[in-house]
């Protein structure tokens, strides 16, 4: 079985993905410190009857759909970096569309881990960083978690990148573990715990710098630092859900690769 | 002439409003490093012929309106802090929504500058700190000038609560410059220098802090420092047009302040 090479007008290199996934750690770690400016806000995203509709669905659910639509409608699903959570068919651009690169595998529009996302964020990630509690700041909220949800399904779903400059630099190391279905070997032949702690400490260290209270006067007691979000707590929501479904998507992916 | 009392049940405070617009800052420093990633883009934001309505619209103001259409549907604007840039009818809430506490003088609401805001930004305040180009990117550039937008409109117009409070502290200060509408005496009364400098200053700080590009071992070198938005221009857009919005919001505020 021979590799298929993917016809791509980019040069993916793993430099520039690296370089990518620095520059969203910025975005990410912004984005958690602006979500933190409110509390948990429950009631925004549990089930709730929409007077619209009369249909139930949460104030946030209801939001994430709805903008997803006007986004669609002005190009954001033509880039293959972005994907979805709710739409099914994706609506048509109504203004003229860049044309983006084709550098993944065609079936990498399939790969959308979205809705494990959705769960994790609101079950797990959200409660581990806000205060709990409710300031009836839905709108707000709702377009926060909106952010940060954007924000960290973009950097999960990078695994696509990641996974096919990886694949295409030494297609042979993957190709038996792919043809044999086998997650487990494709998960370790992607695991660099090395990379990751060094991630893990970079995020802490964003999260410091980016959290503190910047003040006028240099030379302001540093002794007690007040931080909008916890950096350990971002350091192990990148430990505990950004990296690992990282590389469930470059698995996903890679597991399509040859089909 | 006696001046009315806001029947408020929520304190004002200099204080409490000096803090949120320190905490505002860190936003607005955010959502203009955010914006910086992407270069001018300014097709998304030129008039253009939408494919679907057959109207002349932008792609961003086409995103903008309908974006805010929906999150009025989620109670954005029952937030007295909240002033949408194309609404002129607020769609009802679809959703249960908060009852925000009534601090600002009724006629608040007509005080929007958001029309000026718009063409201040697209004309002079972006092109300041943006790189000039194109890459294609407009669905993410229109998200990005929006989170702009309303970062700074929310800071503009939350003159409103700092001329009520500088009003409900001092209303003979005010009232022979508001009854003979004299603007000029207004403005006087608005300005302290000082505290001017030393926002400018701040955000300087914070745009060095939150732009800087944050390395795992700490002991880099310091010499060569890149910011993501050049920290003299965000002073420079707090100068030239944050501060003197916020003002203006002040003064139409306190001019209908004893209608």
């Amino acid at each position: 079985m021979s590799s298929v090479v993917v016809e791509s007008d980019v040069q993916l290199s793993l430099d520039s993905i690296r370089e990518s996934l620095i520059r969203q750690e910025d975005t990410i770690v912004f984005s958690l410190i602006e979500r933190a400016k409110f509390p948990l806000n429950s009631l925004a995203f549990e089930e709730s009857s929409c007077l619209d509709s009369g249909n139930s669905s949460s104030l946030t659910e209801f939001f994430v759909r709805e903008i997803e639509t006007i986004q669609a409608k002005v190009g954001r699903y033509d880039n293959p970096e972005e994907n979805p959570f709710f739409l099914d068919n994706i609506p048509q651009s109504v203004f003229p569309t860049h044309k983006y690169p084709q550098a993944l595998y065609p079936k990498a529009s399939s790969v959308n881990i979205n809705k494990r996302l959705w769960d994790v964020y609101f079950k797990e990630l959200l409660p581990s960083f806000v205060k709990p509690g409710d300031d009836g700041n839905y709108a707000s909220t709702a377009a926060s978690d909106l952010a940060c949800l954007q924000a960290i399904s973009r950097r999960i779903h990078y695994g696509k990148f990641v996974a096919e400059v990886k694949f295409s630099d030494a297609p042979h190391d993957y190709e038996p573990a792919i043809c044999s279905k086998d997650t487990e070997a494709l998960m370790k032949l992607l695991t660099f715990e090395k990379v990751e702690e060094m991630v893990k400490k970079r995020v802490e260290k964003k999260a410091e710098t980016f959290g503190q209270e910047v003040k006028c006067v240099s030379g302001d007691d540093e002794s007690e630092k007040n931080y909008k979000v916890d950096p350990s707590l971002v350091s192990r929501i990148y430990g505990e859900w950004l990296i690992p479904l990282t590389k469930d998507v470059e698995v996903e992916y890679l597991l399509r690769r040859l089909d």
